[in-house]
């Protein structure tokens, strides 16, 4: 497990395998495995696997690779449920997607949305997602065509002991 | 790993056997191996194992379990390197931490602090947390006196196919 949280990287580039239906529901399960405050589970997944709307979501000013992506998991919130808590809730569904992707041998990216109001704009639009609904991130997701290192980056002077 | 995804749940009760050094490097190793924007990285985290700083911590409203546990680690962030993303990635490094926990075989709470004003105003007193750096959280962690299933909250109504 402490393997998966190290072996985790950002994978941009991806072969034309689709990811399997199976693969799909463990990311999801995986995602509403996550904590969340008050356990209000505040959040929604968009599952895309269209070539159209993947490629539209391209808008995304880091989103390149969204054009070589076989799947796309877009998470949002209904944020009335948990007001003060649900970007930490989502953020924490989506660190299991990313972390259970790599358990699968899939390779994934965090793209950040909110709170940017044209990112936002943009994948609203391409997916139909209604306004009381907040868009987090788009993680791109497919069959890794390229390979990076394990790696912590651990640094002690992030740490302090007792006190700051 | 996907086994430890679904066995981290909220462990409110421990033992009294300390956390060992090694095992608190760990989870700091696992909690910088998280993405973050534009790797900004734009956390800090304080160990408290300082019995009288753990039970000054309980005054957070749900966190009267901090004062069996052997173990706080404090999540905060130097908000001015990631203005827009800083909870998100801070985070993501928190879920790290959890699920590096589960594995370990320690038990760990995520207790919610920002945007929460009080809350926040508490650990930064107790802690002597400098007015530049926001504090996301509390992480209680000990050796776990309680088991729990492993679950997902799996709901499929959460789940949209190619739009909303």
């Amino acid at each position: 497990m402490l393997d998966t949280i190290f072996a985790r990287r950002s994978i941009r580039q991806y072969t034309s395998e689709p990811v399997s239906k199976e693969q799909i529901k463990k990311l999801l399960e995986a995602a509403m495995a996550a904590p969340s405050a008050g356990n209000r589970k505040p959040w929604h997944f968009v599952v895309v696997t269209d070539r159209a709307k993947l490629d539209a979501l391209t808008r995304h000013p880091r989103g390149k690779m969204l054009a070589q992506a076989t799947l796309a998991i877009v998470v949002c919130a209904d944020a009335k449920l948990s007001e003060m808590f649900w970007v930490q809730d989502c953020s924490a569904a989506t660190e299991n997607i990313l972390l259970a992707a790599t358990a699968l041998g899939l390779g994934s990216v965090w793209l950040g949305v909110h709170p940017n109001p044209e990112r936002e704009a943009a994948v609203r639009e391409v997916l139909g997602v209604p306004a009381g609904i907040a868009v987090l991130n788009v993680i791109s997701i497919g069959h890794p065509a390229e390979k990076k290192e394990p790696r912590t980056q651990y640094d002690e002077s992030r740490v302090h002991v007792n006190g700051w």
